[in-house]
């Protein structure tokens, strides 16, 4: 039996999420269900599928995640479930959902589900909740073993997958150029789409000095020097740095601060980030 | 065994939720305990209420639901559990959270805690968190099969239940009325009292438009055609739609925007809403 | 096999807290794995070490908590295990974290985890969540018996541990003083570090007025009577209460409101409070 993880965009303060768990533990009791977020801000996909991004690794090989950011619930969207070439699970609508997973990790095999078969006794005049009613169920009974990942329906040719925009991290002259893809939420951290790898590129040592030039479109809206450590430790509280986040990519960030909110700063597409060192 | 699901108005910001669930796994380290909801509005009895009914059913058989919303603690109210006609138990204050449960699904039994012997040893002088002392441990007891239904204290006759008031909703000319209920908290819906089959007998499509019409008191405080829909994918957008939500009752919503803040709505007895087919 | 009991400040709306759980899954995928609260404020160790004491006595001796507010992740600060008291343990940087549990319960033994072998395989390269890669990982280690306590690393004087400051509530004359330690979060009352053993050695009874008078640093900045009751339900709704609180500590509400809010008052070392009986 493998863990079964819940994401959605529906928060804590109904009973919606509640309802998932319900038929998780209806399919199956002894199974183990845990939460990535219910805080994926209503219909943001980019989020819900960045989040999938910056756990996966951390769960076992096996684990089954169930990610609903659904805004096209009843629409034609496709239901699916993906198998990861690192041998984790999602069951989600396929709406751009899986984007970071395949960047980051790469997606080996995806199956559409078959609702007809899937789906929990009973909700066949349901037309508004399929986050309960089909990818809850379908998750735990695949956690539980009680369907096989071939038995959830036809394969779907992966160059059909639904794919939200992702600007490759690159190299320019002296510099390395990426996005703000999200935030350390609560400390406002910047986490940009820039490998360490790309970085060290630079030949930048701890200690150095570089400066982070921000873009919202083609506007430069913020501008500042700070130094690249390996921790928040290694700079004054109140001191900005540069560093390697959790998910081995560059952040930015102020010691005990809240970096985005101190320079208006946001996430997504349209937030380019430049990386230069001073010398 | 059996799941425990604990509900309360109590938060997730301090230590109280994770006080009931330490009780709960020193009854039985085996149990499983899962949440509906902590964030119920403080003293907000019918939401407490609402939330119960609202996943109820998803739940297996025999799950013992522990909700506090209790601003009578150290009253003479008394403390019970329920027994529903469904065959679940809800462990609670007695105090008006059994409403929507008793109205939606009916109740079978009802015991009063014999708080003499039903309470967390040691706990004798402890008069301001029955949650803890009483309900999480006497709800844990119950779902580890550690004291029968029978065994928890003498019956009380259903009668003498402590009701909210609930209006009953109704077919009046050529309109069904009554009240918005709840929202759906995150993306603002008006969850209304009206079930689907009562909505149907003015034979209304798919498709075809209706007037909602919101009564606060009585003073007509909103008016809008909205189009009667399967799932918000049928309109656009930023458009409104009367939908039939998770728990079979007509729901309002705009299309990926919030409709009780667009025009300033809230919920309970004293909110009237009124459907009237356009034809 | 005990149970797992997490503390972080890192909230609930990104994937952190999921990491660690994740990490903890893969150390054992039987263990119970449950939260404290994730919502301390940001790099508030005084907070969190105050909800460890808050509930650690509900929670069956062996259990292992893992708290993580870590400003000094990346500086020299030690990360530790300690050995409360009554028999539970407690995996966290060495900060302060640990001043309410000693103060109030006692510690026995403190080790340092040695961070050569107690750490996530493949962590070796990354230096800001520690929280992930040492505290859940060692935590999930020991409460699922995969390291003993001794095991852990070398034992540390207790005389070395890092302490907050803490004034110790005091008579005077014919008054108790102590300070306001921190809120019921959600019904603004203020919790107080005066014991119930000391306040009765004023000799009030409940119904009894008593004065209650705020400091904020030297100045008085609120005073007033209130009630001194069992419960909430012995005053009026609308009106304040002085009551023993869930940690048998004095504590002052408005029945149904919010006294911190109220007031404009605060928690912390600066802000003292006095109760005076009314004679």
């Amino acid at each position: 039996m493998s863990a079964l993880v819940l994401q959605s965009d529906f928060g804590l303060d109904d009973g919606a999420v509640s309802a998932m768990y319900g038929v998780a533990v209806g399919v199956d009791a002894a199974l183990r269900i845990h939460d990535l977020t219910h805080n994926i801000p209503p219909y943001d996909i980019w989020e819900g599928s960045y989040r999938l991004a910056q756990v996966l690794s951390y769960w076992p090989e096996g684990t089954v995640f169930v990610s609903v950011v659904d805004p096209g619930v009843g629409s034609d969207r496709l239901s699916v479930v993906a198998r990861t070439a690192t041998g984790h699970y999602v069951v989600t609508p396929d709406n751009g959902t899986l984007t970071h997973l395949e960047h980051i990790f790469g997606l080996t095999e995806l199956r559409q589900i078959d609702e007809t078969q899937h789906r929990r006794p009973g909700s066949e005049e349901s037309y508004t909740f399929h986050g309960r009613d089909i990818y809850a169920f379908t998750g735990a009974r695949l956690a539980a073993g009680a369907v096989t990942f071939e038995a959830i329906g036809p394969r779907v040719d992966l160059d059909r997958l639904v794919r939200l925009p992702v600007a490759e991290p690159r190299l320019q002259d002296d510099a390395v150029v990426g996005t703000i893809d999200t935030l350390d939420v609560r400390y406002g951290s910047l986490w940009t789409s820039i490998p360490r790898a790309l970085f060290r590129e630079l030949g930048v040592e701890p200690g150095e000095r570089v400066t982070v030039r921000v873009h919202h479109h083609d506007t430069v809206v913020h501008a500042a020097q700070v130094t690249y450590a390996r921790s928040f430790a290694a700079v004054e509280v109140g001191e900005a740095l540069l560093y390697v986040n959790s998910l081995d990519r560059m952040a930015i960030a102020i010691n005990r601060g809240h970096y985005a909110r101190a320079f208006s700063l946001g996430t997504g597409a349209s937030w380019r980030v430049t990386l230069v060192p001073v010398r």
